[in-house]
């Protein structure tokens, strides 16, 4: 089921009454006229440094189209006005940075703003060098080097990649704070246009056994990542990717080469992959026993927790903005790993009463979905939320609902409701409900 | 309607014959152990320098898993093997460079790969002084800052912009080689998803009257150019963009703001836009009666011929790729001005048969839409063509059908067949039919 927009009839009436642009005649007028001469100077010492661009750009003026602008060259830059950055969190072993959600549109992100998570760094793979290996129990164990991969029907898909860990923060009492950002809570979060090879293409070359029903994707890197992942997934929608967003995996994504698992928990989506062993069971492997396993309020743990459940944030109006009264755009994003997003709900009110957003479509299975919902801000206290409901009928669940299933300890898979509390003054903070 | 793969199945058989990974036991041992030593000085001295990036990254490794890698980073970095580029084209007045298509992946062009057209060179523009105004037959002429343009509900699609003269060089006989590439062909065109404001929302702000049917939109480069545009098309689906996969929009492609009228020649959809006026009649500016209308065998003109018709081209194989004997996995890109891409279909031997091509979906309206197919290379000539059909049941022409219609004069909107001819050598040159 593909949601919609609500009706854009709807929409219009509303928009008729949204944001009054500032507009005077003065403005008008004074607009006409391009002072320059003293402009230009200030303006030129004003500039950021631009020291990348093949060719120098002229200083920005009140009227650009007094001055021949620069010409076409092999590599675009962006404007020298533009500085978005991943933040990098340097507590987190090896590190880990995160998409700057709130300053991006749509729902791609652009690909050196891809969030990163390692565990022994990026490595430097030649390409020319690089060989996939699967073996174990398959008829023929093949080795494929990145030509031979290229050499077969690809696939695409856009879908979200998300660390298994992303929205603790959201969760966890000791982590939580009023003054976290969109990123900070989730940042751990990103999307592209992914292009690779079917892996059950490749399943299929080395005749998988059928008692094989696992099989350990394992990573180049220095930590050896190593995962465990039913065969079935293989078969279902897994991908070794080597293209992102149009290009060649960016090293910090895999280059040359990724296991691409959509809607799964980041972590089993091995970057750098150059061995696929088949086998019986899972490996049990560090990531498994130590790692990425939810400990449970009863004292057992939930295991191969794979799946990324239905998850939404508010990226606009969001800590640290301040909204004015009248009418605002509320924005942000919505996704689920196991399908399309069938709804979002926002509430304004701190959860009496929930209205349903506009989604943008398309709307893609194990994708981001970008909603808006306008909203007239009177003044005072509001408490804005929202929900995501996927095509299962699965509704994203509050804080309490998931400390009851999960208990308090656990670390991935937080999913829960957040929100933002809008004070009187009009300023925007981090908000959990119970 | 919307295209979908001619099923997986069938797909599924001939992949079974697929392309043979290269595999022999001793290369399976070899890859087994690592020999770093003497490896490391070699590749060291072979890596392209690496001035960009924050933090130096280790040199390849036959075995990447021996050496931590870099930390997280702010922005991202592509490998220091792959370098994408848009080839300059100096002789195009003020000129323009083109997306390498034959090195792209799925659909969405990476930003700063977009192709370039441009005709008083790309203007700095500063954000806080960006002003677009909206005037002439309005009930209230507006003027809206950039900050204004962004409070209004967001809408993004995902769609091609294409250069009116695209394509020319696989018409004009004066042109036409053997030694051409995708991107020497077709290469003024990408793809990106595109945020932005609704014109009709802007539209509908300052009350535009019932008898304007145009209005005029000018950029603010040194060509000011403007082009003249019918309030129908404001209406249905064009847009104020501000964003561009994700990220402010690039310079190149017209920040901080730029008119996007889906499937209309890139001319139209003027960049830097800071003017939009409304009137009765079309303006008639230079770029309407001395470009971008195309002159009939008939001694007449098309004037206003806005919108792309359908195309499509095989990106690969493609000059100057070689193909060996045994399976090849054609592909290439189609898209319509006019909607979806209803089906795609390729021939091998010239014309005489043509077979559906699969199509990767979401199959969007006026987008770039990624097709393949399977053909088993038995050596000798082969000529490889592909035409495009789109949900209006519009079949992309011959060489010779264009050629009757519009005479031999014409530049722009040239969609005719193109392909590829296979020597016996497995050479691959481009080629015209006709």
């Amino acid at each position: 089921m593909t949601a919609r927009p609500t009706g854009s009839s709807a929409f219009a009436d509303k928009s008729a009454e949204a944001p009054a642009p500032s507009f005077s005649r003065r403005t008008l007028l004074a607009g006409a006229v391009g002072a320059i001469s003293a402009t230009l100077l200030n303006n030129a010492s004003a500039l950021p440094a631009q020291t990348k661009g093949p060719v120098p750009s002229p200083p920005a003026l009140d009227d650009p189209g007094k001055l021949q602008g620069h010409i076409p060259t092999e590599l675009g830059e962006r404007s020298p006005f533009e500085h978005p950055r991943r933040r990098v969190n340097r507590a987190a072993p090896a590190g880990e940075s995160e998409s700057p959600l709130q300053e991006l549109y749509g729902t791609i992100t652009p690909a050196d703003l891809h969030f990163e998570r390692h565990h022994g760094g990026v490595p430097v793979i030649d390409p020319a060098r690089y060989t996939l290996l699967i073996h174990g129990m398959v008829e023929r164990p093949l080795k494929f080097t990145l030509a031979d991969l290229k050499r077969f029907p690809t696939v695409s898909r856009v879908c979200f990649i998300e660390c298994s860990g992303n929205g603790y923060r959201g969760f966890q009492t000791t982590t939580m704070k009023r003054e976290a950002t969109p990123s900070w809570i989730d940042g751990l979060l990103s999307t592209s246009e992914w292009t690779g090879v079917s892996l059950a293409t490749l399943f299929r070359e080395a005749g998988v056994k059928p008692d094989a029903k696992w099989f350990l994707a394992e990573g180049s890197d220095a930590a050896h990542m190593t995962r465990s992942i039913p065969v079935e997934k293989a078969l279902d929608d897994a991908i070794i990717a080597y293209a992102q967003n149009g290009e060649a995996i960016r090293p910090e994504q895999g280059y040359p080469a990724r296991l691409l698992l959509p809607g799964w928990e980041g972590n089993t989506q091995v970057k750098w992959i150059k061995r696929i062993e088949l086998a019986k069971n899972p490996f049990m492997t560090r990531e498994e026993t130590s790692k990425y396993t939810d400990p449970l309020a009863n004292g057992t743990a939930r295991m191969f927790s794979f799946v990324m459940d239905a998850k939404s944030l508010i990226t606009f109006p969001a800590y640290p903005d301040t909204v004015s009264r009248g009418w605002c755009v509320i924005t942000g994003l919505a996704w689920s790993g196991r399908g399309k997003i069938a709804r979002v709900e926002v509430t304004t009110d701190g959860g009496n009463a929930w209205e349903s957003a506009e989604l943008q479509p398309p709307v893609l299975s194990k994708c981001t979905t970008r909603f808006r919902h306008l909203w007239k801000y009177a003044g005072g206290e509001a408490v804005l939320m929202s929900r995501a409901i996927d095509e299962t009928g699965y509704v994203q669940p509050t804080r309490a609902q998931l400390a009851a299933a999960r208990g308090e300890g656990t670390f991935y898979h937080m999913n829960n409701i957040r929100g933002w509390k809008v004070e009187r003054s009009g300023k925007v903070f981090f908000h959990v409900e119970g």
